[in-house]
């Protein structure tokens, strides 16, 4: 990966006290609110650039990524924008393997949402999702997609464990990292309390639990999913309200947490 | 990638005629029924291991890899097949950048299944999922997780546009590639003709439809995924008995495929 640490302005931007010196994508180096990162993909790029909440630093795109975000709505000013490049300057630009499709973003963070901003009002029927130590970025990024795709309200991550919302992760989400605030807290526990302040049900999904997810109750719901294997960690199981199951196979283990999530998001949609 | 073309006789084995000459893990390089593929990942492995039908070349295993697979049930036959390995000797013999957990697999592909020995007689209940153009190893993967976890009966797939189902595939799939059989065809339309002739309802997934997949009929269900993006292609749409989509927010375009598939297979069981 190749950034440059200027700014816009052309002046050298300062790397806030104790940041890390990389913006490289991976849970390894976690690029501080406002250090850059890179986004790739079309979806996840055509996101950013509508997004006005989103600095954008530069767009390098390929003519028929420039095409393609012409038929897709881009405006005026997203495609005075682009820097004509080759696929293989963009190759340059990203990690090895990174799957570009003509198109790449180097932006800041988003300004971090708070958890009050993000969920209060309670509302039934706009689920909140918390993620209890899952890391991998492709399935971050397909939940992200489903939370925007079943209305959610928000998605709750553990700062310290969650890689930052860019790359791999970002193109899983095919833009919905732009649409659904993620609130990054230190402790997910004392998160959910917070929820339950503001009137949500906290609902784990675990598949020892008794009930089935076709008994979620009507109520503001907040949608735990744990690590797979794993699972909640116990004080986060203990928090909950209730813990549900999805009926599979008996002797079958789980399923991937994405697909799980995006099983919770439907049917609280569903029984509403 | 690393392979020994001599199978455990330490005869050489004879490619098959036309066969590729290559058994890397890719759509790219098809390797012929009987080539050899690698497997890794703790879950593909000690599924493979467990499935009779698997014909297994060698496996390396790391200390805790070996540990894991006692605690999990392997039997001791497989467990006297490890090569003790140190993950940087896993490293070399898989393709850059495969999360192996300290195992991995060089194995024969399954043999092939037939249409009617995997999908015959149709039972309501026990689903069949076919795919429309999907090539993404990972969703495909996550669909076969996803399948084996439902009960669904069989996977069909175009063979020509479809990987093999190892490496990051099988990863995904946490081992449902040993227990859910794959039909490879020639034609999805005509696969689903013959699906119809056994009695099942072919149900196509579209974003575009107008039922939902709540009105999903009770009859024996084959459901019919397309790509993300282009959706099924027109002659496999026309040749569906009916078409549904999942009821998602306006504007958003669609789900990940395998979160799709997912949730069409929970809807498709809830409301048996």
């Amino acid at each position: 990966m190749n950034h440059s640490r200027q700014g816009k302005s052309g002046a050298p931007r300062a790397r806030p006290a104790g940041g890390p010196a990389s913006s490289r994508d991976g849970p390894g180096a976690r690029p501080g609110p406002h250090q850059p990162v890179w986004l790739y993909g079309r979806h996840a790029v055509a996101a950013a650039l509508a997004n006005p909440a989103r600095r954008i630093r530069r767009v390098a795109a390929t003519k028929n990524a420039r095409d393609w975000l012409e038929k897709n709505g881009a405006d005026a000013n997203a495609l005075a924008r682009l820097e004509d490049a080759r696929p293989d300057a963009i190759d340059r630009l990203l990690h090895a393997g990174a799957v570009h499709q003509g198109l790449a973003a180097q932006v800041d963070e988003l300004p971090r949402a708070r958890l009050k901003d993000a969920c209060a009002p309670a509302e039934p029927g706009r689920p909140v999702v918390i993620l209890d130590q899952i890391t991998d970025p492709q399935n971050i990024g397909a939940l992200f997609r489903s939370a925007a795709a079943f209305g959610a309200r928000a998605v709750i991550v553990q700062d310290r464990k969650t890689p930052p919302l860019s790359g791999a992760l970002a193109k899983a989400a095919a833009g919905a990292v732009e649409t659904i605030p993620c609130v990054r807290v230190v402790n997910i526990a004392r998160a959910m309390e917070g929820l339950q302040g503001l009137g949500y049900f906290c609902a784990g999904l675990a598949g020892e639990a008794q009930d089935d997810i076709t008994a979620l109750p009507a109520a503001p719901l907040a949608l735990v999913m744990g690590a797979e294997g794993a699972g909640l960690r116990q004080l986060v199981g203990e928090t909950c309200d209730g813990l549900f199951r999805i009926p599979i196979e008996p002797g079958m283990e789980s399923l991937n947490v994405s697909n799980a999530a995006a099983i919770s998001l439907y049917e609280a949609r569903r029984a509403r």
